[in-house]
């Protein structure tokens, strides 16, 4: 069982993870993270902020010599721009003086809920641990968790399918595997599989931008490589799917999840839907569709698991919302605290961070071992079972 | 914090559900919760078996003369049906001839991928308890968990809105309050908003049954009466959306969950998707829209909670798909274990319950929770708290 | 991982355990686990009610044709004596008598604190689950968890050490092996290893039953077999001797326990409390003493398991005990609810089963476990691994 | 509910605490929290690593002026020595020169076991986790949780009662009250009640130190002020005897653990253990008596929670223990990593932290409010509540 949770407010020291229950003895591959947290930072339509922040891991614990020590992992993504911040996000005690209080709700925000909840009366005090900075937390965590399905034989990667009302057919991709959709995408500024239609996409982004608009899109994410089997029926909470659309619906301006055919499949006779059963010595059992998106019955069933998202636009617009102040309760049109139009392609990478972290972590109680070495073993050896079944 | 769980197999003495958690001294409604399981009964388009269930409560321990106890639940929905199973689902041991063995896992179901991971030989070791049959342990414990919300001025409801391509148009419904398309839905053979419509939607169930398929669909399940500030911002695993989507997912067959406008949502601009702020002295803040299905950062917003899931057509159709003997190796095409062609309506009212009890934990999680007197003291000054902010 | 949970309450319709995440495909001991049930509720110095009870388990789920499904497992121990209590214990709505509810707190019981804390006017409510009569699921839990375990190789046992002021010297068995001191035990009516002596055990309790008093002890419980490696270092909560403390301690009156040497090895010199290391061929790594108990920075070190535990006087004793009546605020002398004089040979066999259910969980953390055939072939293999360092 | 974890190594970056579920609004004693940690750190009889350290927080996370923001709060002790351990303790691959390499596993440690377990090859990945400097971050956590009971007027303190075969008798100190011996200890070079005996002590430690041995002991860790309710009798997981059971058990050394009278319980009738119940307007209900340390039925009484734990002699000692070396095979005689004689003092700060994060945590689940000022209200009525039954 893995154990993941972030710190980390978005002006404040930086932004934590704690991940526990990764094996000992793995190998870490620091560029590999580090290079996890700029693709999160990167994308068409991002604003000021993003250039500043040129996000670096530091380990802070669990890991030495370039191992994994099977003990909790600390890491940190220093925010760089902390000393201009010192005087308002300071731990030590202090008083702001009320101009520099945020009184003003933001409509699609955590601010005003998390305002009566805590019983604050700074809406800092929420929107600093809201904020999407903390995914950078769940880029690091989840980069680790990648990289030691990758030495198990799972890829992980995603791909934007629309934006606004721009979109990647279906039927234009259907013929490039997974793996190619994924490689292409990252050729794409907007992280589309097909790079050479940018254009359309950037386009959008420009014209929502001048009208002072904010733009969602909707993402695939997906892992090949997995065997059937993770994840368990017996229990609701065992299931993998549903434990894949919470991490996924957890995503700071997430609010749609699907699972192969998702929607679409609801429309579909049974007979469109489901994945008839082939046998080969090669392959042993295998499936020639994948409509499931390699999970029944909560498990995994050995085809890529595939989950499409949907991002609502992002909260904060140059083109005002109306709200209402804490204090006064007079009505405002919301200030931007932050300038981004799009963010749909970095939130497709944090969805790969976060199924990684759900597949490492479905893997590691179905193998549970301490050291990575056996794990690879026993990994192997349930491979060859299921396969010469 | 509340711990649920089911136990049982679909043809075994019973199905059963653990429930901790529920506040001392709360009077339960028997006869809501056994209606509850009746209304997952029905529906246009069930089987044989649905006739021969009528299900009914008992409670096994955790209450006492009508009062819960604060101790720990456990509810049993008895098997009418298990003498005609005890030779093949007894505990005791046993050989079983190899004819009653079954060997051919069905596309769509658990069958395979169950009997790979558990090394079995029998498939019916994993049906018995991957089969729907086991949501009628949601449905009690989700009645219990409705019962408790509703003297807490929180309802639960549920409709459907799609039965393969025949849909409920959005704009025909959107003067009906939720409350009002609840109440409709119960009187609809196929839980729709508008039984008017039903005619529509039983010829295409019943042209379905004609061709040999099933059908999936879609369907709303909302809440009403949650006060802002349930769930939590400041840590993924504790934001109530990502909890909501992991509860509708894990129902069987659910492949697709949308929180407020969802899909729908990452086509518009911000415009258009976010809820403006406002106040007067009686409502405190309030919308005029509620495009975020009620939740903002995580949290409860105050506004009604909306989800919309999609249901895959039952992966058992009389229209044979192929799969492989396990045994053998031969191809064979998949027999029907049971008969239903639609089980939509059901599905709705089992994320009723899955929601139900999504939202008790959370609420439990923020109020004092072993006495439902204390509870509902606390509930009412929070609910005044937030109002006079 | 294992989740263990009882329900039900003591003159209700039964015990209940629920018990998820044991691998597929054991063969269950139902003797075995009946035989388990009645050394529970023998020992001398019991009272009457133990002569109605023989309690006998039966499987409501998870179990089939004598094997374990890999599914939650329900097992119900039934009170035969419910049709005398249903008036005042069923769960149907009702209302007692002023007369039959209980308004006397008993002292060392969870009466008044329970009773406090939930808001409750009848002491029943807290007693009917508070009683010892909740270790019958345990015990039938831990059961199913030790005839896993044996399986393994690992052998659970224990032995009462004292009751009252009558006690067996360590010198007096220090040449027996545990499992031979268990064996003895088996055959004492007092679970002492050296039966020839239970005639003074007995005197004692006779004592204490003509003085009207109740008497406590201690015993011994261990676990022989469980190679080095099992429990973590890595965090507190991994830590088996805290998890092994926790799961004694949480039984119903034990107020002490120790590992290994325990309070005694704080008043030896450190030359005199740990086990030094040796290597040969044939044993591996392995030590000559074993003052640590078997557990040495919190994980298993391939030595016994060897745990002390203090039982306190059964709470209810002829002898009375001063008290106020919850309603009128009157002193009263505390009445009896039920008989026993002596517990502590009872309370040895629940310990054996927390210790089972506490081990047991540990090793699934660390071993492959949905399928029984899978984990003891990587046991095994792991056997070899650390035997061969 | 508080999750509570800690993360870093020995001589690594520093020692970490996360702490989640704090409510906001607290307001953080940050010289508070520096005093426990260096409490921790003093105490007759400890080496030279402890005048180096000096240990301080730095709050990473989760505060901002002085109060606490309700998201998760990341704690660092950093450690002023890592630069002299940069080499051999770095996070980036490397590879040490095989002298440097730790290969002989030293008896009362994790030392073999963690070796054999994680399948490392040097030591060093396992003593650097083991190491009781991880509880500078078990002080630093519980110190918050400390100054959160405070301010809910819980207060929390020990004493230590014996080291090696030098010990307090009870008759000496029961006059006294549990703060005034704790304010006593305060001023003990041992942490003793009666600083007028530490001459005793100290020449038992000197004597320690001369003869090349280590020195265990025991302690007595206490709160007052907790009202009676919290924790409960319903689950054997949330009876709060067994939860501090574990959390006292955790600490490094640590090999018993009593509540109340404990193991001198064991021994007296039951009319000498119980605690008789009294009643007066001004108290409500009361005890004369404190057998049961505060703790009946899994949950607090109301009155002061007494727990006693023993502590083993330090592992590493002058006077050497024979083990083996893990390449070679060859016997030696263990060397010294650390040179305290004695431990006793820090052990019982350790505790206290413990404690204090079991208790609050139980607590927390009665009164989960997310508001510091809703909690202090809450607490307070659940006071008045409970006094004028």
């Amino acid at each position: 069982m893995l154990r993941f949770f972030t710190a980390g407010e978005s002006h404040g020291k930086g932004i934590f993870a704690y991940l526990e229950g990764i094996p000992a003895n793995f190998p870490v591959d620091f560029d590999f993270i580090n290079r996890e947290l700029s693709r999160r930072q990167r994308g068409y339509g991002r604003g000021g902020r993003m250039k500043i922040e040129r996000d670096r891991v530091e380990f802070l614990s669990g890991v030495r010599l370039g191992r994994t020590l099977g003990s909790p992992i600390l890491m940190a993504v220093w925010n760089r721009d902390y000393k201009n911040w010192e005087e308002i996000m300071r731990p030590e005690p202090g008083e702001l003086p009320p101009e520099k209080q945020v009184t003003r709700p933001r409509p699609g925000h955590a601010d005003l809920s998390g305002l009566l909840k805590f019983g604050f009366n700074d809406i800092r005090n929420v929107l600093e641990r809201s904020s999407a900075r903390e995914t950078a937390g769940r880029v690091a965590a989840g980069a680790l968790c990648k990289n030691v399905l990758r030495e198990l034989g799972v890829e992980i990667g995603s791909y934007v399918v629309s934006i606004g009302s721009v979109k990647i057919e279906e039927t234009d991709i259907q013929e490039l595997p997974l793996t190619e959709r994924f490689k292409r995408a990252e050729e794409s500024e907007v992280r589309i599989p097909l790079p050479e239609k940018d254009g359309l996409f950037k386009e959008e982004i420009d014209r929502a931008k001048k009208e002072g608009e904010s733009l969602g899109g909707t993402f695939v994410v997906f892992a090949t490589g997995m065997p059937p089997g993770i994840g368990a029926h017996t229990q609701w909470d065992k299931r993998l799917d549903g434990r894949i659309a919470q991490a996924i619906m957890s995503i700071q301006a997430i609010k749609g999840v699907e699972i192969g055919l998702g929607f679409r499949g609801a429309e579909l006779p049974g007979s469109k839907v489901h994945d008839e059963i082939f046998y080969s010595k090669e392959k042993g059992f295998y499936r020639e569709t994948n409509r499931a998106g390699g999970l029944e019955g909560g498990m995994t069933n050995g085809e890529p698991i595939i989950v499409r998202a949907a991002m609502k636009p992002i909260p904060t617009l140059y083109n005002p919302l109306r709200s209402v102040d804490i204090e006064t309760k007079e009505p405002f049109e919301a200030s931007i605290e932050r300038s981004d139009v799009c963010a749909v392609p970095a939130a497709s990478v944090v969805a790969e961070a976060m199924l990684a972290i759900t597949l490492l972590s479905a893997v590691l109680e179905e193998f549970p071992a301490s050291d990575f070495n056996r794990l690879k073993k026993w990994w192997e050896d349930y491979r060859r079972e299921v396969m010469n079944r």
